[in-house]
């Protein structure tokens, strides 16, 4: 076992204890209660095996600048609380309509589409919840900015508009600068978001906040890629799902215009500016050139 | 025309503005782009001719502790996002499938139930990008406070789980608590947020915050008992949408558990503790009292 599996295992396991803790039955202050149906369907949509790659992405950031206390782990769970939502809202009917995620019922399959609405709902809001926590930075500014960031990252010109414009490229072709648009919102600006706010987290100067940014758009990039890839060339029985959906789909994809080849040397040069970007940052920096180089050339 | 017809009239003109800028097309600070149809969609979802009796309830409860600046509609707007995704989700087919939202088709019916669901989720995130603007209030540590409560009141133990009780109820009759934990939490908290927020946008001081806080509980309680009441009593032709809706669902409210003669009773009770909460906070105060006589005997 590699040290990443074993990394993503580890974080596996500590964000299972940080959301579970934060979908406790017990109300908060200023809760009245918390309705058992919709906490279980919010675990259903969390605590459902997903490789935790953005929480482990924030904490290595955080480590790469010193820190490395539990805080960083509440953090990282607002983080996968707001990416779970996405997913169990895109899995919806009305969206990319799936039954199974992980070999398991989908949120709306294993309880019903209103329960899943609100539970992806909820789960929205309490990644703002989370985030504002005071163990997670000491300085009310510096939360309040990772909230705020939060927010763009997710919304209209984010995440949410990137699953917007995919839903509106079924019926149209899309061009190179389409399709970068497209994947830099739906699934890069997170990614991203995961480097920049794990900066902040470690309190890095604006020229380093600045380079994990980038180092988290490379990510980004490198990520949709390889995914392309996969789709195109793995089979179902590596990828333990169908592939070849976006060809059937008639759906361009980047790798559909560069070609395979094309698409594997523009992997590596991704591969050699994140380790650039993250080099000289210690044990943490490597382990972050590490996850790039994974994140590139992995085969399932 | 009273003056508080004139001020809601002049809040939702105020509301109009802030929402626009709000959702203007032009990307912001990290955001690469706004795609059109969903900031359409949101638009449709939030600029309806709602009658922003929580913006006008914040503007008020901050105006009474002398703050009376723009940064006020910031806020509001936020809150006002907030309640246009829950009406959005709340009408969608799998919720309450609702056509029609104030004479107009429904965000679903408008464009598509997938946009509808982007729409309310992409309100929702906007919600925690607006409170965090340095308009709201100077001090970071205060904006974060509005965000972290605006999230406790919207999710799993706020609006959310009230609207999973709502549905929940559906399949058997709720006793007399039960009824009040599902109001307060539906549609109690938001409206208690609005009136605590404003005084703390206000700088209020924590006792004063606490007094504006139970303000808008009453204003939560009377306003379901009054929207009880007007299910029972009131024809269509006067709210302008089907009526004795509760009734026909076999919906127990607390009205049809107290009769209509208690009822009346309990709100003048409730517009009395108001009353007598907003007393000596100057004319925002008997603004404040006014607003409470209107919503427990509004005849429409």
């Amino acid at each position: 076992m590699s040290w990443l599996d074993e990394a993503l295992r580890d974080m596996t396991q500590r964000m299972d204890v940080a959301i579970r803790a934060a979908l406790s039955p017990e109300p908060r202050a200023g809760e009245l209660m918390r309705p058992e149906r919709l906490l279980a369907a919010m675990q259903h949509g969390t605590l459902n095996g997903g490789k935790r790659l953005r929480p482990l992405l924030m904490s290595e950031c955080a480590a790469a600048f010193g820190r490395a206390d539990d805080g960083v782990l509440v953090a990282a769970a607002a983080l996968e609380c707001l990416h779970s939502y996405s997913l169990v809202h895109d899995d919806l009917p009305a969206m990319d309509d799936d039954d199974l995620r992980r070999g398991q019922p989908t949120v709306h399959k294993a309880f019903d589409e209103a329960t899943a609405i609100l539970a992806g709902d909820s789960l929205l809001t309490l990644a703002f919840d989370l985030i504002a926590e005071p163990s997670v930075h000491p300085d009310a500014a510096v939360r309040l900015r990772l909230s705020q960031d939060l927010a763009r990252a997710a919304g209209v010109g984010g995440m949410a508009g990137g699953q917007m414009l995919d839903l509106q490229a079924e019926h149209r072709t899309l061009g190179e600068e389409e399709i970068r648009t497209l994947q830099a919102m739906k699934t890069g600006a997170l990614l991203r978001y995961a480097c920049e706010a794990g900066a902040r987290l470690g309190n890095a100067s604006p020229e380093d906040v600045a380079r994990l940014r980038r180092y988290g758009e490379v990510i980004g990039l490198a990520f949709q890629l390889a995914d392309d890839l996969l789709d195109l060339e793995a089979t179902p029985e590596v990828m333990g799902k169908a592939t070849g959906k976006d060809a059937e789909a008639g759906k361009a994809t980047l790798v559909s215009l560069y070609g395979a080849d094309r698409t594997r040397q523009i992997l590596a040069g991704l591969v050699e500016e994140a380790t650039t970007l993250v080099a000289g940052l210690g044990p943490a920096g490597e382990r972050l050139a590490g996850i790039a180089a994974f994140v590139a050339f992995r085969s399932h």
